[in-house]
Formats: C-alpha cells, sequence, structure tokens
C-alpha cells in the first residue's frame, strides 16, 4: 500500500511545498508508516503567511456573524466526521478510542463558543465621556497569528486558540507538530468545506524551521504555542524581540492531594484515568499524588496499585478492546519510551520504591509498538527526580504528608504551576486549595482540572508565558486590539 | 534657603537611602533647584521589593472592599490637596496651571475608577460545566508590581496603573522619574494617611539603576513603564527573559487630520491647546497637521500661524499670566532645549518652511528657563525628520494631502500608533477613520483624544509593547491571574 | 385537494387537541385555504403546560452546553430547510420571499445567538465578599415560559423569545397567531428532529383562549407577547395580578426623519423598502416621513412619490416576479384591508393630499387577494388620525417640518416609541437623534432600524411594557433567576 | 424640650408641606416622642415630582462621571456622620448600635459601588452589524423614579436603589417610612451638601398618600417598594396599570438549616445573631430552624435555648450596655408587640412547645419601651401557623427533619423565598442547598445571607414582584434604559 504524502494548505488550496524533505508519520501502536510528511521551507511558510495577510483586510472587515457562519457549518461538519477524525487521532499518537473522542469533543466545542463572537466581540459606548463627548472601545483584529502545535493533542490543542482568532477577524498559519500531522490534515479539509475565504486558515507542515520562520516574519502579529518550557520561553524571547504577541504554554507536573475525608473507591477510578489516560501524556494529566496523613496514604497505595494493575494496554484500534473501559495505548515514540525508562531507572536510585513496574511490558503483535506498562513508585521524597520532573509518561509518584499545609506546601515548591486537584467533600479545604494552590486550574475531585470550553485555559508560573490564556470569552483580548475613540461634534443649527 | 532633600517611602516609612548620590531637581522656568531626590543603590530597591512581597499575603487576602476603603480614602485626600499638587507638578515639570490641574484631575479619576473593583474584580461561576460539576473563574492578585514613569506627567502616569494593583490586591514599588520626583512625594505622603499597610505601596527615587534592579528582581511579577520607543523596547525583552508580565509605552508622533468640511474656527483653538499644551512634551499632544486639500491647508496654515503668535510663552507660576487663557511654559530641561533646537534646525536644512520659529524667545527674568516658543512647519512633505520624529517640544509640522485616503496612508506610514484625530462633521469619514487609522487612540474633533480614566489608554505598534491596555477595567486582566477552577462533591446520602 | 389540519405539539408528540374548532387558514394573495387550525381548549392548553412544568427538572439540571447543542443541531436543520420555511410564510402572510428570507435568516440569528450560552449564562463569583467569605450569583433557570405571538412574522417574532428561553433551562409553550400556524408547524418538525427531550418545547395552536390560559396559569412563569398596545397592557396587567414575568410588546408609528444634507437617491430607495415590506405590516416598518426644510419636502415628495409608481403589487409567489426586485404582497385579511381603506378615507376627509391612491389596485388573476397598493398622503400636519395611528398598511404620510429640533418635537409627541430613523451624514445630528429620540430603536440612515440579533429589540413608552428586551445577551436576565450565595466555611485543622 | 417637626427636601430646599396633619415619632425603647412628620398632602407630592422631572434633562446630560463625583463627596460626609447616623436609627427604630452601625455601613457601600457607574453603565459597541453598519446599545437614564421604603432599615433600604438610579442619571423622590422618618432627614442634609443639583434628590414625608401618589403620577417612570407582600402585590398591580417600571419586594421566612456535620458551637452563635438582631424585624432575619436528625435536633435545641437566655434586653442607648456583645432592643411599636404576641398565643394553641418565653419580659426604666424577650418554640411542625407566617418579632421556631431532602422540602413548601441557610462542611449538601433551596439568598454557613452591595439583592416568588433586583450592577438595567442604534452613512469621496 503506499503512503500517503501529506500537503500545505496555502490560500484556498492543497500545495506541495517546493524543496521539502519529508518525514514519516509512524502509528505508535504498530511502527506502521501511516503517513508522509513534508518539511517546508522557510520560504513555503513566507508564502503562507503572505496569503494569510493579503486575505486579513476583507475578512477583518466581514461582520462577526458573516464570519461565524462559516464556524457554524464546522461544527456541523465536524459532528458529521467525528468518528473518523476520532480514528485518526488514535492511529497517529497512540491514544485510546474515548481519550481521542474526547479530545475531538473539546475541538469541536471551542468552535462552538467561539461561534459566539457577534455577542462576545462588542466593545463598549460610553455616552457622555465629557459634555457632548461619548466614548467608544472597539476591538478590532490584529492581524496573522500563528500556531505551533505539540504532539500529544493532534487535533484539540490548535482549537484552544484558532477557533477565536477566525471568528474574530484575524488570519491564520498553523504548524501541526509534525509527528502527528494528519488530524489537523483532515480537519483542515473540513474548515475548506466550510467555505472561509481563500488564505484565512492555512496550514503549513514542518519541523522547526517552520516555527521560527513565524517568530521572525514581521507580518505575523502574534503566536500561540504549546510544549515544553524551554521552547515557550524561547518563543517568549523572540516574540518579544519581534514585537509580537505571545501565549506560550509550557510543561507541567500536575498533582492530586487525597484528603482523609476523600471517598476512596470514587477517588481511585477518577486518578486512573488522569494517570494514564494517553499513556500520561497530557498536559494536565496527574502524574503526583499526594496523600494527608499515614491511613489516607496507606489505603490509597494499595487501591490505586491494585487498580493500576487493572489497567489494559494494548493497541487502541485493536477490536479486542474496543470494549474494555480502562485501555492504555503506547507512548508517541521509540525515544520517548527511551527517555521515560531512563527517568524510572533514576527513581529507583534516588531510592523510590518501584511498587509497579511498567517497563517489560509486551503487547502481542504489536512487538514494535512504544508501549510501557502503568508504573508506581511510592515512598517518593518531594525533590526526587522522578517528583521534580515532567516525565510525559504513565509513571506515577506517590508520596505522603503531614497534613494539609505540607500538602500545600510540596505542591507549591515546583516550579510548574499547571493543574492540581484536591480531592475532599470539606468545603474548608476545597476552598483553601483553591486560593492556596499556586496552580492556574484547580480541580475538586476532578482528576483532570482541563477547564471546558466556555472557560478559560491556562496555568501559572513555568507552565505558562502568557498575561493572557487560551479559550473562551478570555483569548478574545489577545485576538482583538482595543481602539479607543474620543467623539465629539460640533453644534450645527438645530 | 535650604534645598529639601528626598526620601524613599518604603514598607510604610519614610527612609533616606542609604548610600544613594543625589540629583538637583530644576525648575525649569526659572532654573532654581527646588529638590534634591537620592539615587537609589540596587540593594534599597531590593528592600522595597522585598517589603512590598511581604505585604502582599495579607493584602492579598483583604477583601477587595476593604481595599478600596483606603482608595476612598484617597480620593477625599487628593480632592483636598488638589491644588497644593497642581502648583506642584507646575513647579518641577514647567506645564502650565491648567494643565497641571488637568493631569491631577485624571489621576484622581483613576483613583475613582479603581475604587469600583468590589464589582469589576468578580470572576464566573459556571453551574453545571458538566453533570453535577461546576467551574468557577477566580481573579486573584498576582504580587509585587513596579513602574518605571516618565518626566512629563509627574502626578499622573502612575496613576494609569498603580491605583488598580492596588485595588486588585498586589503591592507595589514606583519609580517616578528621578527628573520631576516631587509630585510623587507629596502624593506618597497622601497615601501613606489613607492607612494602607505597610508595604503595600512603596516609592523609590533613583535612576535607571532603580529600574534596572526591579526588572531583574524574581520577587517582581511584572512591570508597567512609560517611555520611549527603544526603552520600551528593552524593557519588553528584559521582561521576556525574566519571566515577568510587561506593559511597556513608547513614543508617538500623533496626527490632526483636517477635512474640507471642517469648523475651522473651532479645530483651530482645538489644536492648539494639543500642540502646544506641556510645551508639546504630552505623549498624545499632536505635532503633526495634514489638511485635506489646497483650500483646507492655506486656510489652517493662516489660522494657525495666527492663533500661534497669540500663546503667551512664560512662567506659568508667575502671577500676571494667571488669568490667561493660553500660557505655554518651558520644556523641562537644557538639554531637551538643545535637542529641539538641532531638529528645527534639521527641519530648515531638509526645505520646510519656518512659518514660525520660536528658537529664540526671550521670557523676561526667566533667562534660565528652557523655553522655546511655538514653531511651525509648513510645506512639510512625509518622510522629512521633522515629519517623522517625536520632537516633544512645541514644534508642529504641516503637511498638504490630496484626499481622505492620502491622509490615511500618510499617517499609517508611521512607526508610532499612539494616537490620531480627525476634524470632520460627516460622520463617513469619521467612521473610516476610526477603522482605518492605525493608532490606538482615535478623536474625532478631539485635539487631544487620550481617553477618560473608565476607558481603556494605548496605542498601536511601536508605540506599545503590551497586549494589555492601561486604565479602566482593561488593565485588570494585567494585575489579576485567572485561576479556573472544576469542581464536583461525590453524592452523599440525602 | 384536502386541506391539512394542523396540530399541537405536546410533551414531544404531535397531538389533535380534544373538543377543538378550527378555524380556515387563507392565503391573502389568492383567498385560498391552505390550512385548517384547532383551536385548542382550555384544558389542551394546561396539559401542554403540564408537560412542560414536568421537563423543567431534568432540562434545567442539563448542563448548558448540553442544552445548546439541541440549538446547534436546529442552526443546521433550519440552514437545510430555508427556502421551504421562507416560501411558507409567503404563502400563509402573503410578504415578498425576500422579505420572507429576510425573517427566516432573523430567526436562524437568534438562534445562533443563544448558542453563545454556555458563555453568556456564567455569574459572578467574588472571593472574599468578607473575610473568609466568598460571593457568588448563580443564574438559574425559571421555569415554564409562553409566547403569544402576532400574524406579522409568522417565523421569526418567536424566535425574539423561545431559543434564549430554551438555551438557559425554562419549558415553552408557544402559541401561533391562529391567522398564521403553518410556518411554526413547520419549524416545530425541525425542533423535534433536533432532539430536545419531550415537554420542553410545546406548540399549542388556538385563539385567545389560549393566551388566557396561559396567563393565569399558575405554573407559567413568565409571557411573552408582540401585539397591539391595548393588549400589551392587558397582558401586562394579568401578569402583575398572576405574579408572572412579562414581556409585551406593542404597537408603533416609525418615523423616518430626512435633514437637508441626506442622499436623497440613497435615501428614497432606503425609505421604499421600510414602507412597503411585509406591505406596512412590520412593527419596524416606517409609515411616516418628516423632511426638514421646504426644499427637503419638494424634493423627497416628488421623488418618492415617482418611487412608490414603480413598486410591483403582486402575488409573491407568481413566478412572473421572482426576478423583480420591489415587489409587495397583500394585506393579511379582508378586514384589515377593509380598516386600512377606512383609515386612508379619514385621511381624505381630514384634508390630507393623497398625493397616491392605492384602493382601487387590480392584481389580474388574484380578483381574491387582499391587495392594496401604495398609498401617499403629503401635506400631512401632526395631530391628523393618518399621522398619529398605526395604520399597519402600505400608507405613508409625510410632513413638513422647520427643522431638527421641529421633527423632534413631533416624533416624541407619539404615544410610541419602538423606531425612528434619520437621514443624514452629519455626526451632530445623528448623535443628537440618538439620545433626544424617544424611541428605543434609533436608525442612521437605516430605514428599518431592527437590531441585528446580537443586540436587543425593543422600544419605549406605549411600544413596550417591559424592563427586558428581547433578543441578544439582554434577554437572559427576562429567563433566569439570580440566586445570590454568601458562603463561608469554618476553620478545620490544617 | 421642644419636639423637632420635620420637613420635606424639595428641588434642594427644605419646606414645610402646606396642609399636612403630622404624626409623632417614637423611641420604641423610651416610648418618649422624637420628632413629629408631616404628612404630605397629594399636593405636595406632585410638586417633588415636578421637580424631580424638570431637573432630569440636565441631570441626565451630564456625564456620568460629573455626576459620581457628588456620590463621591456623599461617600466622604457619611463616613464623617458615621457614628451620629447610627445612634439615629438606634433612637428611632430601636436596634441595636452595632446592628444600626451595620446597617450605616452597607448604605454607605451601595453609594460606593454606585461611584463605579462611569464604568458599570457603558452600553455596547459591534463593529460591522452589517457591511458598512454598526450597531450601539447606549443605556440611557429613564426618568424619575420613586421609592417607597420600609421602617426596618429607616437609613439602609433607600440605599439599594437610590444611589444607581443618581448614578446613572435618573432623579428621585423618596418617601420614608413614616414610622421612622428622622434617619433620611439626617442624611438628605448630606445629600444636599454633597450638592447634587435642585431636584434631583427630592425627600417626601408621609403616609400611605404619598406612595399612592406616586404611583399613579404620570410623570413617574418606575417605583421600588419594600414591605408586606401584599403591599407589594397591590403596588406591583398598581405599577402595571400605570405602565411603570416597578421592584416591589415582599416579606419573608428564612429557614436555617442545621446539618449534623454542622460545627455546633460557631452555628448557634452564629444562628443567635440572625434570630434577634433587630429584634427579628429584618427581612432577612432568620426565624425558622430546621435540624436534620434527631442528635443535631436534641443538641441545637439544648444550645440555642441556653444562648437565647443569655441575651442582653434593653434600650441599646442604655450606657450600662454599650460593651455588651449581644444586646437585643424593643420591638418598632405597641401595634407590633400586640400582633406578636398574638401570634405567640396561636403557637402555644397550635400545639407547639413553648421552650422560652419571652412575652413578660420587664426592662427596669423602660416600662413604655415595647420589648419582647426572645421567645423560642420547639416540637414545631411544618405548617402551624407560627411556622409559616412571618411574625417579624425575636421569635424562632425549630423543627426537625428526617434528612437532607426532608429540609428541603420543608422549606421549599413556604410561599416566600427570600433567603435560607444551610450549616455545614459539606461541599456536597452545600451545592445542592445552592441549587435546589428556591430562595433568592442563599447563604453557606452565614446566619443572615444579605448579599454584599456588590451583589444583587432580591429573593423569589412571594418575596419579590420584580424581574430586576436591587443592589449592585444588576439594578442598573432597572433604572436604564437601552436604546439600540443601527448606525450607517453612504459613501462619499475619498
Amino acid at each position: 500500500m503506499s503512503v500517503t504524502r501529506l500537503k500545505n494548505y496555502v490560500n484556498g488550496q492543497w500545495v506541495d511545498p517546493p524543496n521539502a524533505g519529508t518525514l514519516d508519520i509512524e502509528n505508535p501502536s504498530s511502527g506502521e508508516i501511516v503517513a508522509r510528511v513534508p518539511l517546508s521551507t522557510a520560504e513555503a511558510v513566507s508564502q503562507a503567511v503572505d496569503a494569510a495577510h493579503a486575505a486579513f483586510p476583507a475578512w477583518s472587515n466581514t461582520p462577526v456573524a458573516r464570519r461565524c457562519e462559516h464556524l457554524f457549518k464546522l461544527v456541523g461538519l465536524m459532528q458529521d466526521h467525528f468518528e473518523e477524525i476520532s480514528r485518526g487521532v488514535t492511529e497517529e499518537m497512540g491514544k485510546s478510542l474515548p481519550d481521542a473522542r474526547a479530545e475531538v469533543k473539546r475541538a469541536l466545542e471551542n468552535v462552538e463558543v467561539a461561534c459566539g463572537m457577534p455577542t462576545l466581540q462588542q466593545g463598549d459606548k460610553l455616552i457622555g465621556a465629557a459634555a457632548d463627548i461619548d466614548g467608544e472601545v472597539l476591538r478590532v483584529p490584529v492581524g496573522v497569528f500563528g500556531m505551533i502545535a505539540p504532539f500529544n493533542f493532534p487535533a484539540m490543542v490548535p482549537f484552544w486558540f484558532m477557533p477565536y482568532a477566525l471568528a474574530t477577524g484575524n488570519t491564520y498559519v498553523l504548524k501541526p507538530s509534525e509527528i502527528v500531522p494528519c488530524s489537523q490534515q483532515r480537519i483542515a479539509a473540513l474548515i475548506h468545506e466550510a467555505g472561509f475565504p481563500p488564505g484565512v486558515f492555512n496550514l503549513v507542515n514542518g519541523d522547526k524551521v517552520v516555527g521560527e520562520t513565524l517568530l521572525a516574519n514581521e507580518k505575523v502579529a502574534g503566536i500561540s504555542s504549546v510544549g515544553a518550557t524551554a521552547t515557550a520561553r524561547a518563543i517568549t524571547e523572540a516574540c518579544a524581540k519581534h514585537g509580537k504577541r505571545c501565549q506560550a504554554f509550557g510543561g507541567a507536573k500536575n498533582y492530586l492531594v487525597v484528603m482523609p475525608d476523600a471517598k476512596t473507591d470514587q477517588v481511585v477510578r477518577n486518578m486512573l484515568t488522569s494517570c494514564y489516560g494517553c499513556a500520561g501524556q497530557r498536559c494536565m494529566a496527574a502524574s503526583a499524588i499526594a496523600c494527608v496523613g499515614d491511613e489516607t496514604y496507606q489505603t490509597v497505595v494499595k487501591e490505586f496499585l491494585a487498580a493500576s494493575k487493572e489497567v489494559i494496554v494494548a493497541d487502541p484500534l485493536d477490536p479486542a478492546v474496543a470494549n474494555e473501559s480502562m485501555v492504555m495505548g503506547p507512548v508517541i515514540s521509540a525515544a520517548a519510551k527511551s527517555r521515560i525508562l531512563g527517568l524510572i531507572d533514576t527513581g529507583v536510585k534516588e531510592g523510590a520504591t518501584l511498587a509497579l513496574d511498567g517497563r517489560d511490558i509486551r503487547v502481542p503483535g504489536r512487538e514494535k509498538g512504544h508501549f510501557i506498562g502503568p508504573t508506581v513508585f511510592t515512598d517518593v521524597k518531594p525533590g526526587m527526580t522522578v517528583e521534580r520532573t515532567e516525565i510525559f509518561g504513565p509513571v506515577v509518584v506517590i508520596t505522603k504528608c503531614d497534613s494539609f499545609d505540607h500538602a500545600i506546601s510540596v505542591i507549591n515548591s515546583h516550579q510548574y504551576g499547571n493543574g492540581a486537584s484536591i480531592y475532599t467533600q470539606n468545603g474548608y479545604y476545597a476552598r483553601r486549595f483553591k486560593l492556596e494552590a499556586q496552580y492556574g486550574m484547580i480541580g475538586i475531585n476532578i482528576g483532570i482540572p482541563a477547564p471546558v470550553a466556555c472557560l478559560p485555559f491556562g496555568g501559572m508560573k513555568a507552565s505558562v508565558y502568557a498575561d493572557i490564556k487560551a479559550q473562551s470569552k478570555a483569548i478574545i483580548d489577545f485576538f482583538t486590539q482595543k481602539k479607543i475613540v474620543t467623539e465629539r461634534y460640533w453644534a450645527e443649527e438645530a
């Protein structure tokens, strides 16, 4: 079978970028090559930016309700192709089908929220700023925006940004992760079908040449990115240098704090989904558990280990697991697996107890897949490498804390501040956790405290380099320029 | 007469910063030394930051309505001392008393707007983010903020930021311009009297050592600054490097466009105030006039020149000019005067017509004052140095344009995008100007299109390095962190 | 050909209301009977209310984003059936196809705006209402709402209200006008297809028995209605008596004011659409023109008369007029025609000049249609019956005013305050008109100043009995109850 | 000592209304006459309305920030006179000084919130409602508003409305309760001092003639009232009849639900303040306690009775009780006392256990005061008169419920829906209580769930006849008219 070669989508057309090398796209469960992605040159990127720049004047002057008609159409198209896109995500990224569906659903929900732009983009009108003088705040689009996407949510992450950019009247250049470019290829076909004018949305495949070109191109007004913290920092500095707006989302190490009054049964099931979903490769995945009190610790360790052993590690597209409730697929690549195994070794060396070891898992018939089984460290001390580092794999560390205050101090001593959750029925601890945990996204009895699409998304500290968060009405400020008008007319005869 | 040596205000107390050199503060009208300002060392700055950092937890947990009680008190105190502060501004900066009063009034109005924080800082509550799950957006304060102030509005500019920072629960370190530090000294005494807890507000005098220390100090969460574009750019890059929030406002070249239907009498008076107020040293001052059509040009030139000649150049505190309607004081310093005179020479060399020459003005009895008279260039071509450069003095250039479209293209070809105004009674041109002029602040028949305090303040392009504007509810996003909560409790017995 | 008998839609099913008489539905262009509508008894109405009441608990607890999924689906379905619904509107009501399409488009746009409810229905969260105490504002649905619809917009008017009621979590009983019940019959089938749970939306056909039963039923939380002012007033009093929320929209007499500087060509075309669209049976139709100055008056009279004569009066479904730009159909019924002809006679008797007489128009082959041709009175004085009364037909009165002030005083002396527009390019008059015209909906060079769906809809004075307007985010306050929570937990051990 | 005769404040002046009878104002603690209040005739009321009507055009056109300057001044004046006003409240109404201070503080806070109007009254601006067409929503003032005040909060209740009415640009006629008119007399002097233009605020003393005249006067655009439910209903119907906006707040019976996990010590102290503050004459006072489970019931009964016995019943101005923490004064009048004693008798007859009997209390030296001691009924069954009726005195009923669900059904079976609180640390019950209790104001561990001034105030069901609540930004919709503008200019030459 011949392997599809992906294309770029520029100025309303599918194009083969000239002079581009290619990269093979692998199904991480089977090791099969499922596509080849072109690595666009700087020149190809610039052409896409030029197309977006040329499309901006007309698009930004299109009434916002007319712009959103295309998004309403996209909602329908994504619903029609929901299962197809979801399976594609699983194929190229390896997450379970339920996880893939949840991802595509969230992408869709962001389009739905952006459909509200005719209401949300309205500015302000002040009659009587002074005698016979009025004031206005217009929220106008800015220009061309770019997005540099990560591998872990091939379909969803661009949708934290892009629907809002388009709805507000900007034009867009999206660079998918070169490891998982197929989902956006599918989605771009739907965007095309939704009838946006040429140049409004553009898709450019490639590696870091694409990102660097976007960052340096003076026609690009702003960049959104999701990736490692070091990358986020570099993108932030590049944007400052080039006078661009910037949202750079970085790494995370998300804690779950268990209080003595927590309902253990529900808690363990909830934690399981968070820790092993997407094989631990979610930026909102929990990978550390802090138990308050020895009894809580003993109970949680026992039950979490038992439950972890029940997780089915498999190719998520294997029909044999279609009806299983908790399936975990592979990590994204051989390189990722190797890095994770190295970190597990480090944990052992540092003295943590490897209570469940997923290193040697075998998935029959999928010997080329990059599988790691559920792995749990107990007796973990704050400060150990496995406790500090974002492992981005199915590796969970469990620590014991003396008190609520102790747990807060442990989780706040991290450089990251993405997500954190507490398990308790007690409103007092819940409130203190909301206020004291230095994390941008807080869960109360929620394993994955990723906000729904109509609320903002974003962390704190080293997890985010942005004054403005993603998703929801919050991001409109990123994609619009406030123009303030002071207006008066001198008296005519009456 | 002994000259006052200014102090810092740190942790609720007036202190002499150790090991500080001093700088003489001159009345630019008379050349007299009116005060001496200490130049704080990095260590002194750090102590102020430490005080602010220590005050943050208690202040940020104080209910917002309690925080605002101090601001309501400050409103009363600033009203009581209104004239005193205004005269102080005139004394150290040289602007006319009406201009000084307008400045202090705007400072006061920003405190008033910040008093609305109990309403404005409210977050969102979503019942039913999912079944039995709710969402919340908390808008919590961030930490210590710093401000680096310019010389041209000694009282006002810090108030675009500081009242909002305090109201939202942050703590503050203010660095006034070392050329005009006296006004904030006076105001800090009122802030003290308003009863803010020690460390919530701090004043640190000094030169760029103060700014650099604030930028590098990791306890500082964000910086606001107003200054030249090059400085703004450097501050932006430093903030990106140090992971800080940043608002850096830069330079400007603000145009007034006159349409043929404009009401010439009102227009000329309106332009005069804009061009010569503060001796042209406002970031919102107009310094360029574009006339559409030859007839418009001829009329405006004639009338504007006639009116310019009537401007009274004087020491604004001279009782003899107390009742004059249009008094212009000196520029800020000998250095500034010298720079401006050099630019006038350049204009002559480049071929512009020096229709009114203010270089040789003499103000009797104020021979040490840094006076420049109203200066007007006609026959100016777009691209000339005097047309491109922010002169920051009482120098006006007048150009002729063929059409509305031509005028738009001239003003949009500038690197800056702070403020621009059009004079017309025609709603069609007014609307197009609002949308097409690439300036953040737009005036319709308004000489100085600086928005009132309850609307945002900020330009575009090289005039601003910030995703979030100053003043009003807009700035709350700069001074708050959105924490997003996803909350659920598992069922108990009913 | 057998004539369809319409049904009610109650609790998710199509039902024949028991013991119901019927009314014939006529195509007003041809006089043909196109359907028969049942006249539901009070008992049938109560059953629908019961169904809505029973559906409320589950629907109100459904997460808002889930509720809106049905609305997104409805958007798609209405787009798919757009032309069919539009033709149906024309068939039963007689307006031109472009007018019918514009109507259905506006209905659709209201569904689109209501799709934004996950963002718009969010309440507020105040951390620190007092020490350790937080405040919340929850915006919860209220219960069962009813709507009493008029005949002039069979498809659209219910959509000013109903999509918002459903999106916010209320349930609904709609009573269409018994004269034009077919369009909502068609649309209800789409609502059914969109998958709302049974009882959430209910359609009850009938005459004023239905309205009276809804008003008296204590399970109905609120009523929206559109109709004559006397009806609106009666509904308001009934709602007050029964403790219901109420929005009652009444009559109108909408003026167009022409200033001397107006662009006559565009103005006349613009006025024509407003005055003769829907044969003058729009609540936002202009039916009075005030010209400022004699010259303006003479010009407008001459050109408006000439243009009025070019209007094609015809059956809008006649293929021969399919490509004509300005087609006017019949008025709704023989009774309406008779009433309008009587008012024209009155105008003649009162001394107005009948400059264009549409009374005797003949449409060949449509002798049973209720056609009236464009009719224009000139030399009209304020206070004449034709100038004071809402004629609701294609009859236009033109008056002459001395000045802008005079025109304002004429239009403000009316009891109504629905819509008014001014034609001028001058920003001064435009601003004064916005502020001084005591009309809820203001147009500047807009013949029909009906706001788009993302802005509120509603007049002033005798045109509206409601504190809260229709459409857009404004109406959410009508369909939600604010619950205010004050919350604190006492300290536990940390 | 001569007794002061109060005046009206009309059109900026203190006036004696002509032909007015008078009523003696009694200190309910001592029975002394402290003032005489005139009972204005309908003619006097109309003159005040005329003054307000005449002041409206100029005031409504005053820039909102200028209007608010007077409110800022009022904040300062009320702070300066804080203790004096508070003592006056105690003198005429009888509540304890801490209660009086809390009342005046809340009045002040409402002025503070209204000071935010320059931000809050801003309307919306939509660029691109259609091609080249913009939309605006202007929030303009409406006209003259009236307020009919109750006796229980002589200073505060008018401030739920009036500051917002003035800030938004309306003018006002306030009718204080004729039983407690002195506090508003004092405050009106401060309003005068704050410099509002004549006619903007007017105070008219009198009895129901005043209210009826306001309701019937066609120059009055809307009425706010607080009183008994029957009165609220009558006012609502009158407003509907006269086409006025209406907010009518009615009666209440507020429950406190105690869950088994509640912290009894804190709970009992908290309930005490709620039940006996203002001698139970707060519309937000709790007067019924529901305990979930027998053990909870037994504990609460025992501790609440013990604590109730410690309440000091006294003249609150008696220096001897100045430092006591829990002082309870008299009820408002002999008539009120008689009514309450009758209801206690009824409770005994119906079989409730009178566990604490306050009927025969004697306060030495205050034999003419209308004192009733803390009174507690136990073994109360839902449906008993004392459980259903708003007693408005220091009478508490305690019932036992089987479960949370049972408690919810008991409190929701009431006609009223003002305030209700639950005592629990458990987030699950707290959330369900928020959603399921059909009360407009909900407390979680809060005895008096009256929201702070920056949140809305208002109940549900028979406790409120209003679509729009009091206080905060919510009430702005009551005091403003939304005018929606659709604006376009035809192209000129460019």
